[in-house]
């Protein structure tokens, strides 16, 4: 690597847009992971040209670059592991284009998720990747990380709503992938190989997304079950009968008692709560939705079961829900929630039993962990709370992300459901994926010949990630 | 290319699994298109084994080798350009799982598309990429070239339903590329890869997909339009006022006046028709879109609008949807419909503008064009009506596909929509595509690193397909 001239970024991108201060280089050297490294600047372009001319200078002088939206990822995606440039994306943040005679828009990677919506509301639209982070997560991030939310088991994820991508390789070139249609069969859908690549091929400049009708009703109902077990039946219950609904959760018992300490909710003691949504643009089609879903959840075994259209009430019956991610680092004195195991997918009929394999192998380990996420897309979420200052804590974190992708692959699920590999789960990824890693290689070579992109990612990330960069944490009596 | 060893053939599928009788080699080398091409064997495998060890030799033999499935393309994708082996797929046409409790199904590729839809009917599913050849397409075939059909503006194409693939590299190396749950996001999507890859990187063996529920409520009804672009506009405000057909399909002039010669329909003679659906489970609901698809072909000046539930009525206005295609081979004596500009994609908005210049180009070049299409998808589809025998007819075919294609460019569109590239769109997608076709070339050898897979096809196909391969049709009067 050869080192960087901040002269040249600055002739580039102007003065204001290189900074390498120490406070720069410690903020966008870490994202909502428990990792960080230090980048040697960081650089905000503003125009398509100024990212050609970056990636021409990086790439002739093989300097690793790392393209940053929000940093809301939550495996290290953006922590430059090899150091070199992080590239601040958020100064391109305009919404080129919102057409509605052609059903699409086109955005810079930098806008925020919630900015696109505000825009494309009046309209009576709404992109629905929408993950929790909305608030700041960026399209381009989103797109990098193949992002979805609760809604994704009936809008789906990022993929889904792409339709094309402008991208710049290294050497500068911009190219422009996939297009404005509906359908389209042209070949290699190369567009389609950006969506989660993680910034490892080359920077998004423009995205040509799909959106969809604001449903005019929206029912939100709730059921709890005691046994963890009745929850996962109800799930694969409802998707066999063929139910259509708009969101279905699962949050454990460890995630109501962390809602319960924190916000005093008065959620009922129960080993599961299934949450579930359907919307459409009549009410009776929603109704018929909710009957279904309230008859296969009674069904398996659950109680207490409610739902509503009101806005009021659906924020009360979701109130649990939203409030779960600051809960948990709340949950006891001394306890953090990591986002280690954040994120996984495995087949509907699986989901119960996964849930409960993460309270054992988080038990045998001492450890806390949650167990929650958007079942009806199969995707599984999880956080361990632990004591960050403990080295021991950390090696038993380490063991237990281990066994519990093991299991993940064992049901046939796979690493990431909607999060990306990052650092922290790339040893499950390289695992589940070993028969193809060097055909990514290969692949991410024919886009990046120097490996200056996000380098030390996905298939060449780190075996351990507990040692791959410094954790953000202070960790008591020496080495983790 | 290294002769062929029809014992080493015989040794791997056994006896009855090749075949080399000139009948064969004639039947195996043409499809649905203008084109031909004589393969030296074909060959029919039924266990993913055979295929391995196929591939394995024909990798070492450096033998060209195209997978096909029911030869239902039309533009020439399994033609074998450079002889080798046709693999005949349909050997491996078992539907592997039907599996309720994940909402997946595993197929061989050799499946017939109807086939499959039998099977999951009962469960009251539908696999919904579903081409108008769905009585003899392939699932593999409808992967290979990300097939789709009326309903794609609801439901997608092939690249919406794939969950994953199994294939088979060159070599004989077995790859699983995705998985089995809705959502995912670990590394890159190389499912997706092979999803319209027109089997020019490996061979499909299986495939897990999603399917959806079968509607218990269908609705169809019909708009007649004085004037085309009155129906393009009509497209353009059902999509932009957020509408949700399940089809919404465009027929011109041209294909009217063939059903009616050829069908005694009595279509009325006006300039388009628009043919609309929508389905769901709730009655209300599917009440409530044919309202709004009504009132807004009305705004748009569509007259005679009616719409029905019954079956027999939808019967009735699809009758002459279903039957144009059969129908265009009797516009008029002499005169052959040819796949030829057979399909592309454009942004709604230019629906009735592309439809208009396709005539136009017709006019001008002594030529019969017909348009219509999946217009909620921005889906067009031609054939051109022509004398087959008469070798300037054919000259200005070449012309008049090459003037269409640079129009759909011209408008943000794309050459294939959903029936691919093959050779006959080839020279349109290579102008299209020009700066990503060495991208694509690199990404082909990381999979095909001999360059056997249907060798001659998409980014390395010729640029001239009327003398690409020899023409199907007795030309008189010697050259074309």
């Amino acid at each position: 690597m050869g080192g960087i001239d901040t002269k040249r970024l600055r002739q580039i991108v102007g003065e204001e847009g290189v900074r390498d201060a120490p406070a720069d280089l410690l903020v966008y050297g870490s994202d909502a992971s428990v990792h960080q490294a230090r980048p040697q600047a960081v650089v905000r372009p503003t125009t398509v040209e100024q990212v050609q001319q970056l990636l021409e200078y990086c790439h002739q002088q093989r300097i690793p670059l790392v393209a940053r939206g929000s940093g809301s990822g939550m495996c290290g995606q953006t922590v430059p592991l090899r150091g070199g440039i992080v590239l601040d994306m958020k100064g391109m943040n305009r919404i080129l284009e919102i057409n509605l005679r052609d059903g699409i828009c086109r955005v810079e990677p930098g806008v925020v998720d919630d900015d696109l919506n505000r825009e494309l509301k009046p309209h009576g639209f709404f992109y629905p990747p929408t993950p929790a982070s909305a608030r700041i997560a960026t399209i381009g991030g989103e797109i990098a990380n193949n992002a979805s939310g609760t809604r994704s088991v009936k809008y789906g994820a990022a993929r889904d709503s792409v339709l094309g991508l402008k991208v710049v390789l290294p050497g500068g070139r911009l190219l422009e992938l996939g297009g404005r249609t509906r359908v389209a069969s042209s070949g290699y859908p190369l567009e389609r190989l950006f969506v989660g690549s993680e910034g490892t091929l080359g920077v998004i400049v423009e995205a040509t997304l799909r959106y969809v009708p604001i449903p005019r009703f929206r029912c939100l109902g709730i059921a709890k079950f005691d046994k963890l077990e009745q929850a996962g039946d109800a799930v694969s219950a409802i998707m066999a009968a063929g139910c259509q609904p708009s969101m279905l959760e699962l949050i454990d018992h460890v995630a109501i008692t962390a809602v319960n300490r924190a916000q005093n909710l008065g959620l009922p003691d129960v080993e599961a709560i299934l949450l579930f949504e359907a919307d459409g643009m009549v009410r009776e089609a929603v109704d018929y939705e909710i009957e279904r879903l309230t008859h296969y959840s009674q069904e398996a075994g659950g109680f207490g079961i409610e739902s509503s259209y009101e806005a009021k009430e659906r924020e009360r019956i979701f109130a649990g829900r939203k409030k779960l991610f600051p809960s948990l680092s709340n949950f006891a004195d001394a306890l953090a929630s990591t986002a280690l195991a954040d994120d996984m997918a495995v087949p509907y009929s699986r989901m119960a039993e996964t849930a409960r394999k993460i309270h054992q192998v988080a038990e045998r380990h001492g450890l806390i962990m949650t167990a929650y996420g958007h079942c009806g897309a199969g995707c599984m979420h999880t956080k361990i709370l632990m004591d960050t200052s403990k080295g021991e804590q950390w090696r038993a974190a380490r063991q237990a992300v281990a066994e519990i992708y093991q299991w993940v692959r064992q049901v046939g699920g796979t690493t990431s459901a909607e999060h990306g590999i990052g650092i922290s789960k790339a040893a499950a990824f390289k695992e589940e994926k070993a028969p193809l890693l060097e055909l990514m290689r290969a692949v991410k070579a024919v886009f990046d010949p120097q490996g200056i992109m996000n380098p030390g990612k996905l298939m060449d990330a780190p075996d351990d990630w507990l040692h791959a960069s410094p954790l953000r944490y202070d960790v008591d009596n020496g080495e983790v």
